[in-house]
């Protein structure tokens, strides 16, 4: 099993994730979350989005997010911005870093965003512009690359080409995400294998959510395909609005604890994550969908309970 | 990815996974549950242990259950056995297939059954004999395998001489117990390997908990080292007493997922196993810790609302 020496996780809880929770979280609660993720030394941690606020009411907040955020040298702080009015919102803001998004099924495009996929990718050539003139980076999700909840398989030559596309379009790194978590090992395989004929491994994400359990398998089998980042949700934090009650986000502890485990070096503080994870699922008043953080924890409260 | 073809599932739910609930369940829904999973397709469904009833109160029906039980031809209903006592009533109960039970660690032999595992070994050969003498398939437990509640780290040297000592003994099969759920990928693989090169792979099953979030990606990292048998509980029945409120076994309904989009075939009916999961969480009062069920029901229940 050859696989790679360091990996790099983005950390999208404080985005994606809480995107999709239903509690309402206030401003410094966020602030607090993004900072302790950087304390631990998550080296990106997704910061916002700068979006409707009436479609995505949960990222109302960011512009004051950012404003507030005390920055670590070294750490990115990207937001997501769907638009030149969201793009210029960030830069107000102090965005450095952006991150862009489109889909690689057409009925996911059509239901989530209102356009077809090249029209998505059109709208973007302003952001990518502007992005560019001031050197600004621009990371691109791409989604349902395992399938979509409207048009159900999607190909892999399909998430080839928007991957393409989205390079073309500028970006210095694509995301890829199997956004209603319903891959299985060999079918990621087939899809990295596919996108990486065109673009660098080293270009590329994994996103993957746990909604049938498959999460953490899944980052082990991109692993074994030589693919080095993976986006990941302290907590767990995240749903899937197509699957109501099902697991959200691939948890960032449960994939650091098998990173740790095969040797290989993020340099993140896992115990620090894990107090994160357990602090934030407090606030949300939801369960804690990090397995590892849950029993890093318990086993922490057993062994300090017995004088360890 | 050199995978095998078929994989047989070693459903636990209703022994190991009840075992570790703290809910009661009458007699009559454990009949149920059991009769459930082997109309799903289930081939091997653990169905009690003959143990202690003060020790272990949630299997002190077994002997009620095994006489209600309906069997379905071709599905074998093991039973924990842990001495002749237990032998003994089993096989007054109709039992016809048991399980015993070692650990690879000295600590936890020590701890949970009180004696050297030198000793728990010799205690059990009469058992064996018992059982050979009635042509009584046998297999064997083995825990701990990938880390101690007690001793900490296990060396697979350590696993390999237990597993060689249970097949010495009679068991026809051996299943490798990550009992606390702290092993990852690339650890699974080496005790494999370590095992395999005495003990056939056919004869090896591999038995994980999910505590850490590794449970299916083990699954896949053992799939790749041929490993073709299983264990699993249904909705992830179970828990792990060194973890309060960790997650327990392994799900059937994750597992088989996994298997279904590699292509590998069970025979089991998932949309089955899905609802009988769903039905004895609901029994339990606790939530449903199979993630590919729960996305199942969803997806079904989403659909049927849409008239599809």
């Amino acid at each position: 099993m050859s696989l790679p020496r360091t990996v790099r996780i983005v950390e999208v809880g404080a985005r994606d994730g809480l995107q999709n929770e239903t509690t309402e979280v206030p401003t410094a609660t966020k602030i607090e979350l993004i900072e302790r993720l950087a304390a631990a030394r998550l080296r990106t941690v997704e910061a916002g989005a700068f979006v409707s606020p009436k479609k995505v009411p949960q990222m109302a907040g960011s512009k004051e997010v950012f404003r507030g955020l005390e920055r670590r040298a070294g750490t990115a702080y990207p937001a997501l911005v769907p638009n030149m009015r969201g793009f210029e919102a960030a830069i107000e803001a102090g965005v450095t870093e952006i991150a862009v998004f489109v889909s690689a099924s057409e009925g996911f495009s059509q239901h989530n965003i209102g356009c077809s996929r090249a029209e998505s990718l059109d709208r973007l050539r302003d952001v990518a512009d502007a992005a560019a003139v001031r050197n600004i980076r621009m990371r691109g999700y791409l989604s349902c690359i395992a399938g979509c909840p409207y048009d159900g398989a999607v190909a892999p030559d399909e998430v080839a080409a928007m991957a393409d596309a989205l390079v073309a379009l500028g970006c210095h790194e694509i995301s890829l995400g199997d956004t209603i978590g319903i891959g299985t090992a060999g079918q990621i395989r087939n899809i990295i294998e596919r996108v990486s004929a065109h673009i660098a491994l080293e270009k590329l994400a994994m996103h993957f959510h746990d909604t049938y359990g498959q999460g953490v398998a899944n980052v082990l089998a991109s692993l074994q395909q030589g693919i080095t980042t993976f986006d990941s949700s302290v907590a767990g934090l995240g749903g899937c609005p197509f699957a109501p009650g099902a697991s959200g986000n691939v948890a960032t502890e449960d994939v650091i604890y098998l990173l740790a485990g095969l040797g290989i070096e993020t340099g993140v503080d896992l115990m620090a994550v894990a107090t994160t994870g357990d602090w934030i699922s407090r606030h949300l008043g939801r369960s804690n969908a990090a397995r590892a953080g849950k029993a890093l924890l318990a086993a922490k409260r057993k062994g300090e309970a017995h004088g360890k």
